[in-house]
C-alpha cells in the first residue's frame, strides 16, 4: 500500500490523499459502505459502484461466526466471496467482541467469547485475528483491540490501551501477507492522556495506517469530536488515519477538519431500511403519511437511481404496504447521499474551500 | 393495440406474434413479471429490464386497496408511480376478490367486499372496475370477471360465467380510453361445455384480445392443459390469448403448444424469495447446508448477474444469515431464467423446432 497527501487544505487539518491498494486507488476522504457479513444490506456491488462506492468494510467478527473462514477461502476468498473486486477493508472484530457478545474470559494474551448466534465459545488473541485476516485476504487488515464502553473507568480504560498495544505489537510480528496494509486502533475512551500514550506507542511500532476506535459509542458528537482532534494531531502526518463507526454528516465534517482520512458506518443502509433518508435539507422520513401525494423525489438535487426515477409518494407507499423496494431504495439513496457529501468535500478541501463551506452545513 | 402473428409454428397451434403499445412492442410468447403492488418485490425497474422483462402486470386489487386510485393519479398515473415506462397489463381483480377478501354482497350487478388489509368494504362493479383501470392507465386492461375455486359445481360454475358475460358486456361499453386495449375473461373452471359458452359469447362481443381465467387453482397440469387446449380453439387466431396466473415452466411450454401467448405468475420472485432457484436441471434449493462451499453459480449456463457474480455458497451463507441479498438476487435469477425460457421458446417457435425441443425438456 502506498499513501500520498494530495493536497493540505489551507485552512483546516483536513487533507486530500491518494491511497493505492491490489484492487485500485482511493481518493481520501473516503466512506466504506458497511458489507457486514459479505453484503451491503439490500444493495447488489454493482450498484454501490454505480454510486461511486470505492473501498467497502467486511466485520471479520460476523464472517468469523458465519460462514467461517474456511468457508470464505473455499468460495474464494473475501473479494469472490461478496462478488467485490474493488478494495475491501476488514475490522478488527473487537467492537462487536466486546459489544455484541457474553464475554466469557478476557487477559493479557486474548479474548474468549461466546457467539451471539449459538454461543459457540470462539478464542482470539493477536495472532489469531491477524491469521483469520490474512485468509480472509481484504486489501487493508485491522489488529485485534479491546475496544471500551462508554462511560469507563479510567483504570479499565488503561488496561484496554495495555492489552490494545500488546496485541499490536504481537499482531505486527505475526501479519504475514505483506500485499496486505495492517492498521492499529488507538483506544483511550475520552481521555486525552491515555489517547496520547496509545497513539505513541503503536506509532513507535510503525503501521501502515492508524484507526481511531472507541468512539460514537454514547460519548456524544462533543466529545468524539475533541477527542478526534487531539488523537489526529498525535499520528503521522504521512499515513492514513481511519475513524471507525463514524457516522453522522456532521460528525464526518468535523473529523475531516480534523484530519480523518476514512470513514465507515451502518448508518445509510439502516437508516435506509427504517425509512430515514438523509438530505441536505434534513432528513426525509418516508413513512410519514404527509407524503402521500408528494410526486417529487426524495431530493431534488440527488443523481440517484431512487431520485432519478421514484416520488416520495410511491417510495412511502413501498414501505406502507412491506414492499422490499422501499428498504432498498432508500438505502440506495443514503449511500449516494454518502458519496456525494465525500465528493463535495473532496472538491472543497481541493480549493481551500472546506472550512468555510463546512460553517454553512448544517445537516 | 395492434396484434400481428409473425409466425405460425409448423408442429402445433403456438405461434409468434408482435403486440404493439403505447409503450413499446412486445414479442410474444411473453412472460410478465408480477409487480403486485406496484412493484416487483426485490428487484428494481432497471433490472427487470436488463434481464429482459418487456411487459409487466400490476394487481389492480392490491393498488385500489393501497395506495388507491386518487392516489396513483395524483403521482403521475402507473408508469410514472411504479417507475416502468414499458407496458404494463393491469388485471381485473377478480382473482384476488374472490380468493383474498371476504366477500360480503355478489349479485348479477357486481360484488362487494372486505379489505383483507383493514376490512374496509369496497362495492365493484364492470363499470366501476373499467373506471379504476382507465385512471390506473396500464397499456392493456382486463373485464371485471367472477373467479371461482376448484372444485366448483357446475350450477355454481354457471353462474360465474353468465356473470362474467354479462360484466364483459358493460365494461366493453364503459370503457372509454381507446389508447388502452381491453381483454375480457374466459371462466368456466374445467368445464369444456361452460368454457365454450363463455369463449363464444365473449368473442361475439369483440375485445382486443382473451384471457383465461380461474385456472391454476388446485386443479393440477393435465386438467389445466386440457381446458387451455380446449379454449385457445374457441377464441379468435388474429388476438392475443392470455393464461392468467400460470405457471411453472412446463405449464408454460404445454400452452404455448395450445396456442397461448401471453402469461404472468408470481412463481419466480415467490420461490426466489424462499431460496428456490429455477434451472435447467431442475430446482436448487438454496437452503441446503450441501452447497456450503459450492464454488459455482445457481446455474452455470445463465448470464444473469447472480450466476455472474455469485456463488451458490454465498447465496446459502446469505439466507443463512438473512441477508436480504439472497432474495433478492434469488429472483432476479428466477426472472432471468424464465425470460430465457420465454426467449428460448420463441426461437424454437420460428425455427418450427418448438414441438420436438418440448419433449426433451423435463422442468
Amino acid at each position: 500500500m502506498n499513501f500520498e497527501i494530495v493536497h493540505e487544505d489551507r485552512y483546516s487539518a483536513g487533507r486530500l490523499g491518494l491511497l493505492s491498494t491490489a484492487h485500485g486507488e482511493i481518493e481520501t476522504p473516503v466512506f466504506m459502505p458497511v458489507g457486514t457479513a459479505g453484503a451491503v444490506k439490500g444493495i447488489t456491488p454493482q450498484q454501490l459502484k454505480e454510486i461511486g462506492s470505492v473501498l467497502i468494510l467486511a466485520n471479520t467478527y460476523h464472517l468469523l461466526l458465519r460462514p467461517g473462514v474456511d468457508v470464505v477461502d473455499q468460495l474464494g476468498g473475501l473479494h469472490r466471496f461478496m462478488a467485490w473486486d474493488g478494495p475491501i477493508l476488514t475490522d478488527s472484530g473487537g467492537f462487536q467482541i466486546f459489544s455484541l457478545s457474553p464475554l466469557t474470559r478476557i487477559d493479557d494474551d486474548g479474548v474468549e467469547f461466546a457467539s451471539h448466534v449459538d454461543g459457540t465459545k470462539i478464542y482470539l488473541d493477536a495472532e489469531t485475528a491477524m491469521r483469520i485476516q490474512n485468509r480472509l485476504g481484504a486489501d487493508i487488515i485491522t489488529c485485534l483491540d479491546q475496544c471500551t464502553a462508554y462511560p469507563c473507568k479510567d483504570s479499565e480504560l488503561k488496561k484496554a490501551v495495555e492489552r490494545t498495544i500488546r496485541w499490536a505489537k504481537r499482531a505486527r510480528e505475526a501479519h504475514l501477507h505483506n500485499e496486505q496494509s495492517l492498521f492499529a486502533i488507538v483506544q483511550g475512551g475520552v481521555n486525552p492522556e491515555l489517547r496520547t500514550y496509545c497513539a505513541e506507542e503503536l506509532v513507535k511500532l510503525g503501521f501502515d495506517g492508524y484507526a481511531i476506535g472507541g468512539l460514537s459509542v454514547g460519548e456524544g458528537h462533543d466529545n468524539m469530536i475533541k477527542t478526534v482532534c487531539h488523537t489526529a494531531q498525535k499520528l503521522p502526518k504521512d499515513r492514513p488515519r481511519y475513524l471507525m463507526g463514524v457516522g453522522m454528516p456532521g460528525d464526518i465534517i468535523a473529523a475531516v477538519k480534523a484530519g480523518i482520512d476514512m470513514f465507515d458506518c451502518v448508518l445509510p443502509t439502516r437508516n435506509g431500511r427504517n425509512a430515514y433518508a438523509f438530505t441536505e435539507n434534513g432528513p426525509v422520513r418516508l413513512r410519514n403519511s404527509a407524503l402521500i401525494n408528494e410526486a417529487g423525489p426524495i431530493e431534488a438535487a440527488c443523481d440517484c437511481y431512487c431520485c432519478r426515477n421514484f416520488s416520495r409518494g410511491t417510495i412511502r407507499h413501498f414501505f406502507n404496504v412491506g414492499e422490499m423496494l422501499g428498504p432498498m431504495l432508500v438505502s440506495l439513496h443514503n449511500l449516494r447521499f454518502f458519496q456525494r457529501l465525500m465528493a463535495t468535500i473532496r472538491q472543497k478541501l481541493k480549493h481551500n474551500e472546506f472550512a468555510e463551506w463546512a460553517k454553512t452545513v448544517d445537516y
